[in-house]
């Protein structure tokens, strides 16, 4: 059988991300990973879901394990709606919710209910390599905006709408992550956030806002971190949000809060993509939610990963030589760090694996790879301090050693 | 904001399905319920889930809970393979496995990878509301090959293949359930497969075969059922199956079996999808395949749904006018019955739930829906016996008032 006569547009299209590739390397005993961004299970709630599952009736049970409706399990439909309102400060009032598989699935569902094949998505440079991965499955050409000190530049980004909206071209969408954003670590300021509103709503630019880390911040409280859709109520602001980083990655479950119009889309879709999200996991997360401490947990797993970006930003201190230009994250799981010229994250990278360190470079997180190899991204979240203290020392020796 | 500007043409598309609409009706309490094909929550491994999490290591937890790789749970996919070649016969040298989200996610997976917008895809008809769905969504067109008391038609499958192969047209692939197939009960004979697998063969046929109740025969044994996939290694066969109906839905656990070069695809597709499965369900579902007593629950299974089948059929022989043509299955959950001319399923629908009965009419499972309305679907799975002898004789009785 020859396969490739068969294949679809679409599967032609596929390529193996590097970064996954590099998962698979990087998951080698005895290595050192700063390469994937996934939470540390230090933080996860394994006796609790022990109680849940040791006390709960029948009927929870027999629910747990039956097929739930599209849009997720009621209860915590529910539950998602109050923390959404009373935490991030989002007026409900408008919006449903959907829960997804992963808050990549969440992506994935926007991102098709919007782009049809050849339209523009602009994205923050460097971006989340799932949502663009999504993006440009479901057909888009994404154009890139970067991203500075307080977040996206929104004077490129204004100058690149007028430029559309000249050339009659048709942006689907902006995706943004406001908060500890993945890869860059960095905040969206509160005056940025505000005026990219008055944008979205002036332009009627739709934007996905992306908030897998928005409760993991270390410094000030919920109030600084205020997502783009709390601003307000007349902007098409689509909110995407996960529970991997704050209950675990295991459950695979993430949403999209946005106009019911919007969210009616999301269902219709989600029922031939995997009609529900599992049962088992969403009974488990709204049990967690509502009865097992989840604000203590919370802060807990706050403190967790600021004892890491602390020991990370210190070590990075010590080791690198200043040239090197790290970001120091507010919250979330990753520093981002803009290598001296002449030296290259792929090389470098290289180095590193020969004596067991791993991160990943800049390159997927890029629209333009090329510009990816002066950047590397460093996850502190999994490793614990030891291996951060050693891990860095050893990226930094090679530093320098390529500086020469 | 005026959303419907900015859909795009896959939103578009999309409409409610009438099935899953009605689900929300007959789930009202009171109500005797043909409509679903549940499980019953009384065979789910209740606890033997708790013992499971009872009794779990940290480092078991910890995988659980944490982001796993695309294709599946390691050991999950070893236990499937295994399954596959010694309960299924399936020759498993030239096969790789990729876990799924669900078997709707197999479906979803497995057709985009094959479809173009415009394709043409052979569905028996009846067949499958959720394929139909996925394939639709992918922009296949869908075109019916009729199922007699056999299985499919296999002659006009091979005109319209001659057909097709004349006109130049692009057959994607034929999506058949052969073992009591939902919606009609009906099971493909052993004979038909041979040639079905013959066909698939000579014209280059890719056949997704879906066999999600394979494992719930009622007579005979495992040999009877023999999937398609099992009957050669040189033909293009997509094998798909879940384990909602021998484990539990609530998981959302399914596979495909395929060529490692279609696996390789699917698992690229599946990375902007959902990344992964949920690694909490597949390591459950993987104790319990391995450590849980499977095939003596599997007896159990089997037994507790052909008391139902025994009851339905007695009942339908009881109540049911003899101008009633129904399927009698040799395992799965479903019934199919056609009624006597005059007689529409929708009117006799309304009349029954008027009665506090449901089931769901031919309608949505044909290529062309004014066919369907000829046909109701009966599922005894979730209903206890009681209610299936009183929604039966409800039923009947409507039945004999409308022929008059």
């Amino acid at each position: 059988m020859n396969w490739n006569d068969r294949f679809s547009n679409h599967a032609e299209r596929l390529r193996a991300s590097k970064i996954r590739e590099l998962m698979k390397f990087t998951s080698q005993p005895g290595i050192i990973s700063f390469a994937g961004g996934m939470p540390d299970p230090a933080v996860f709630p394994e006796s609790e879901i022990q109680s849940i599952t040791g006390s709960w009736s029948r009927q929870e049970a027999a629910t747990a394990m039956q097929y739930g409706p599209t849009p997720g399990y009621p209860p915590l439909l529910n539950t998602l709606g109050e923390l959404l309102s009373s935490r991030r400060a989002i007026p409900m009032q408008n919006r449903e919710i959907i829960i997804t598989t992963g808050a990549q699935q969440a992506l994935f569902l926007a991102s098709r209910i919007l782009i049809n094949p050849g339209d523009t998505v602009l994205v923050e440079e460097p971006s989340f390599i799932g949502g663009m991965a999504s993006f440009t499955a479901n057909g888009a050409v994404l154009e890139g905006v970067p991203v500075r000190d307080d977040g996206l530049d929104l004077d490129i980004l204004e100058q690149k709408l007028t430029q559309s909206m000249h050339a009659g071209q048709r942006i689907s969408f902006l995706y943004t992550i406001p908060n500890f954003q993945n890869p860059s670590g960095i905040t969206m300021s509160l005056k940025n956030r505000e005026r990219l509103y008055a944008i979205s709503r002036e332009y009627q630019l739709v934007i996905i806002e992306d908030d897998p880390y928005g409760d993991l911040y270390f410094t000030g409280s919920q109030n600084d971190y205020k997502p783009i859709a709390a601003l307000g109520d007349d902007a098409p602001v689509i909110y995407c949000g996960s529970l991997s980083k704050v209950l675990c990655p295991g459950f695979r479950l993430g949403w999209i809060a946005a106009d019911p119009r919007f969210i009616e889309k999301c269902i219709l879709s989600k029922q031939s993509v995997d009609a529900c999200s599992p049962s088992f996991t969403q009974y488990l997360a709204n049990e967690l939610l509502v009865k097992k401490g989840f604000n203590l947990s919370l802060v807990r797993t706050r403190e967790h990963y600021q004892v890491k970006r602390d020991r990370m930003t210190a070590a990075i201190q010590k080791h690198f030589p200043s040239v090197v230009n790290c970001s120091r994250p507010e919250g979330g799981f990753f520093i981002f760090c803009r290598l001296p010229n002449g030296v290259s994250g792929g090389k470098l990278l290289a180095k590193c694996i020969e004596k067991n360190v791993a991160f990943v470079t800049g390159e997927p997180f890029m629209v333009d790879p090329e510009e990816g190899d002066r950047f590397i991204r460093l996850a502190y979240s999994t490793a614990d301090v030891e291996q951060i203290d050693t891990g860095i020392e050893i990226t930094g020796a090679a530093i320098k050693e390529m500086i020469g």
